[in-house]
C-alpha cells in the first residue's frame, strides 16, 4: 500500500531507541557529575550511564547493518526525547535515582513490547538489552533506604515519578501520531490503530505502578 | 623505612589513575552532550566515554581486590583532576576534540610510565587500558579536517593544547609533593627523586609535542 521502503517501522523503532540511549546515556552521566553526593553513587549511576552506552552502540550497529544512516534513523525523535529531558531534569540525588530507575523502566518495557514485533536479528538485540534489566536496582535501595530515613520525601517523590510518566506519555503520543510506521509496527503490524495504541500505554502505565510499589512509592490518592 | 602499609603507592596510582577516568568519563560526556555539531559526532566522543568508564571499572575493582577502598583510593586525587578540568573546559567542539585526544594521550603516557613499575597484575590491567590507544583517532581526523577547512584555528588550538598540557603539568607537580608514596613508585621505586619526577614530566611533554604534531598543529615559536 505504502511506497515507503518496508524497512521504514524497523529503522523508526531502532532509531528511537538509539536516541533514547545515548541521550539517558548523556543525562545520566550529567546527574551523576551534578547531584551524586559520594564518589561510590556517581560511579554507580556512571555505571548505568555507561551500560545505555553499550546498547545505543548495538541499536546504532544494526541501523547500520540494514542500510539505515543512523543519525538519520534518529533524527525524527530528538526533539520529542530531548523535551523529555527538559521536563524532567532531575532537582536533587534522591530525583536523579528515581528517574534513572523510571526512564529505564520505561524503556525495557518500551523493548519489551517492540520485541514482539521484529525480525529476529532485531529481537536478538533487545533481548540484548534486556539481559541489563537488574542494573538499576541500585537505585531502588538507595530510595528505599531514604523513604526509611525520612518518610516525608515520598509524596514529593511519588509525584516526581508521575510527572516523568505523564510527560513520556504525552511525548509518545506526539510521536504515534507523527510516526505511523513506527505505531503501526508497534500494534502488531495491523492497521495504525490508535486505540491500540492507548492499550500499549496502559501497560506501560500499569508496568510503571509496578515500579513505584518496588521503590516504596505507592500511588496518591 | 616507611610504617605504612606496602600497597601505599599502587593504591595511590590505582586510585589516581580510576578518578582520572571517571572524571574524563563525566567531563567527555559532557562535552559531546553541550558541543557536539552532530549526532554522529555526539555518538563518536560518547563512545570514547564509555571506553574511560570501563577502564575505570577495571582499577576500581583492581583496587577492590587489593582490599582498598576505591573512594578512599580517589579520595586524595579529587580536587587537583576536578581543578584541571575547571581550567580547561573547552569554549567549542574544536577545543573539546583536542582536549579529548591530548588528555586521553597524556593518561596513556601515564600508564606506560606506570607500567613499568607495578605488579604483573595491575600492569596487565594498565595494559588492557593501553589497548584502547587508537580510540581518540577519530578526534585527530576531524581536527586535520578542520585546519584544511580553515587553518587560521591552528594557532588558537594550538595555545589551547599548551594551556592544558601546562595545567596538567602543574597539578601532577601538586599531587607529586602531596603524594610521596606514589611520586616514589613512579621513579623507579628509589629514593623519592625531584628531579627524577622533573624528568618523567619532561618526557610526558616531550610525547605531548608528538601529538601535537599528530593534530597538525606545531608548537609556536
Amino acid at each position: 500500500m505504502s511506497d515507503s521502503p518496508p524497512a521504514t517501522g524497523v529503522a523508526d523503532l531502532l532509531g528511537v531507541l538509539a536516541y533514547a540511549e545515548l541521550t539517558a546515556f548523556l543525562r545520566l552521566a550529567e546527574d551523576a557529575a551534578r547531584l551524586a553526593p559520594s564518589l561510590t553513587d556517581r560511579a554507580a549511576l556512571s555505571g548505568l550511564a555507561a551500560t545505555e552506552y553499550g546498547h545505543f552502540r548495538l541499536l546504532g550497529d544494526r541501523l547500520a547493518e540494514l542500510g539505515a544512516d543512523p543519525e538519520a534513523a534518529m533524527a525524527p525523535f530528538v526533539e520529542a526525547l530531548d523535551d523529555w529531558h527538559v521536563q524532567t531534569r532531575p532537582g536533587d540525588w534522591l530525583e536523579a535515582l528515581v528517574k534513572a530507575y523510571v526512564g529505564t523502566g520505561i524503556a525495557l518495557d518500551f523493548y519489551r513490547e517492540a520485541a514482539r514485533h521484529v525480525d529476529p536479528v532485531t529481537r536478538g538485540l533487545v533481548e540484548e538489552a534486556l539481559v541489563d534489566e537488574g542494573r538499576s536496582e541500585f537505585a531502588v535501595e538507595r530510595v528505599r533506604a531514604a523513604l526509611k530515613e525520612d518518610p516525608k520525601v515520598g509524596g514529593k517523590l511519588a509525584l516526581w515519578a508521575r510527572r516523568m510518566v505523564g510527560e513520556a506519555l504525552s511525548q509518545g503520543q506526539r510521536v504515534a501520531a507523527a510516526r505511523p510506521a513506527l505505531a503501526k509496527l508497534l500494534v502488531n503490524g495491523g492497521q495504525e490503530d490508535l486505540a491500540e495504541i492507548g492499550r500499549l500505554f496502559a501497560r506501560l502505565t500499569e508496568a510503571h505502578g509496578k515500579r513505584m510499589a518496588a521503590l516504596g512509592l505507592t500511588p496518591g490518592p
